[in-house]
């Protein structure tokens, strides 16, 4: 039986229309900043990109700087700027802010000055939803951008971090958006590449997969993709519910991304879940994957004041456009069987 | 007839091998950081790749931090750090050091304090080649990886920054090289991939790119590939030599990388013959790419002690593994022409 990949937040597998211009940028010969024909269709393909990530993401007008990633992004927008944030944003935000901004039971973030804060669009273990307040310094878009209608020019941040590897983009390539004129100290200097605020030579294999993963994902979400996706979710969501009655959904009253469960059942440890539907053929998660594999209560839960047994017992489920009815239904016969078996031990 | 390409110190066309690669990559789903095996599956392919440029870097034992190429490994080999450098260093190590090596004027820069500087291996424009002191804390390995038999566990130097896409890899990868147990304080922050090093999730295509490419080119070199290749550029500066008497060789008399030429005529501005020879249907270049289109004179000519007239008027011409015979004789044929042309005007 082929495996079932249900951890589309911590990354993505990449869509055809990515490699496709991917494989078509491997032709491409020249350094962006070379003057020659070759320079300049290596630069055409990089404006070409950014272009498309720009309308995908409602941001005409606003700058688009090409990164290795959101982490490298967050850095960029938050580094030596001592912004205020909270418990439930990702290690690459944490590591830059001062956490201040109180988050509620139900995921809900208060920010006080907006101008001087920094809020994720989605929750990338939860799929909770925030709304942005009107001048916020920056937003973590990583989770949102692809899964839910968002347009930065719209969104009331001043800045915007957005990875490609989220929806269906590689692995190593992002963007930070930001309104034309905000000024902005390069992190990585060099070669004044990127409007002098990362230099370096342009990933332009990633960059054009980039975009093109961009253009498809949103064209995806305006035509239905992410309802059926969310269904699915929900599907999941009431058999998982019918059967172990001792299990807390997080989020699910909240307004959520549509292909994010978390649920924790107290106990049962969130790595012990991992790999025990890890070996029946399910790939899920606890917590982020981007803190390395380490084991421990997930910060996001804690941050919403669930307790230590509630969260280090959590897992995340994230479907994709490509997940099936009936890979939903595989995952919640064998995780209340394990579940069962869970019980069974403990009792 | 179709274009001679002969900017490969600026960027190399991708080789079959990182193509292959970088293709394979694409079907590996999972994100490095996941314990499942779709995670565990791109972990493998980030340590292959790791392994493969250790090796072919003479690095066994030493730390490979993957980055998003040399520009960013610069800042997290120097940033903070008012290593001493000198004029003749990439951009993107000027960025972050202070000056105050001597360049003499054939391109040698004396060190004085190894500990506390800064020392490329060989030159981008000029192709110049230099002994490091033992004990050096950071070299500049850009070029002459892939070029030269150079080994980084018998350089002398306690770091060094690698680039893939100067050696027939994809561009956006590189890696900082160090000693093992050496203290590097994070410049990307976040979930803590790359030992704590370099967060943000790994360019796995690009990686694996670098890492096939890295190989690749070891072998081509142990071959005699690059024996090939200086003979070809000797034929091209003889044969320039021959027709243009006016015209300086720089470095003609230092040890050089065996693909590079840099020479000036006077008054015949370098950005001047970048575009004639482009119409020509030949890519050269003014001095680094990497200055994003920048027309001035060359910063390394001046360091060596070179007047504005000589350094604004410098092309460099640097051959690859495919550059033919052929090649060279009808790039010098097409340049000897219209530097008859251009003496015609100038007389």
């Amino acid at each position: 039986m082929s495996r079932i990949y249900l951890d589309h937040n911590a990354t993505t597998p990449l869509r055809a229309e990515a490699r496709a211009a991917m494989i078509a940028a491997m032709d491409v010969v020249g350094n962006p900043s070379s003057v020659h024909a070759e320079g300049r269709a290596a630069k055409a393909l990089v404006e070409k990109a950014r272009a498309q990530v720009a309308t995908a993401f409602g941001a005409d007008g606003a700058d688009v700087v090409f990164t290795s990633g959101s982490t490298e992004g967050a850095g960029l927008a938050l580094a030596g700027r001592d912004l205020a944030g909270s418990g439930v944003e990702h290690d690459a935000v944490r590591a830059w802010t001062h956490e201040s901004l109180s988050v509620n039971s139900a995921g809900r973030v208060s920010v006080l000055d907006p101008a001087s804060s920094t809020l994720q669009m989605a929750n990338s273990e939860t799929g909770i939803v925030q709304d942005l307040p009107e001048g916020l310094a920056v937003t973590d878009a990583t989770q949102a951008f692809g899964k839910l209608p968002v347009a930065f020019n719209w969104c009331g941040a001043q800045m915007a971090l957005i990875s490609a590897h989220k929806l269906g983009g590689p692995k190593g390539i992002g963007a930070l958006v930001l309104r034309r004129g905000t000024e902005l100290a390069a992190q990585i200097r060099g070669g004044g590449q990127e409007m002098g605020r990362r230099s370096g030579t342009e990933n332009i294999i990633g960059i054009a997969g980039f975009g093109a993963a961009a253009e498809a994902a949103v064209r995806d979400l305006a035509s239905g993709a992410w309802d059926r996706v969310e269904e699915f979710r929900n599907i999941l969501e009431e058999a998982l519910e019918a059967g172990a009655n001792e299990t807390i959904f997080v989020g699910k009253d909240a307004r959520r991304l549509p292909n994010t469960s978390c649920f924790a059942t107290p106990g049962w440890k969130g790595e012990t879940q991992v790999m025990q539907m890890d070996l029946a053929g399910f790939a899920i998660s606890a917590g982020s994957a981007c803190s390395s594999g380490k084991v421990r209560a997930s910060a996001v839960l804690t941050a919403m004041g669930y307790d230590e047994a509630v969260a280090s017992s959590a897992v995340r489920v994230s479907l994709g456009p490509e997940t099936t009815e009936q890979d939903v239904l595989r995952f919640s016969e064998a995780w209340l069987n394990k579940e069962k078996k869970y019980r069974a031990r403990a009792a």
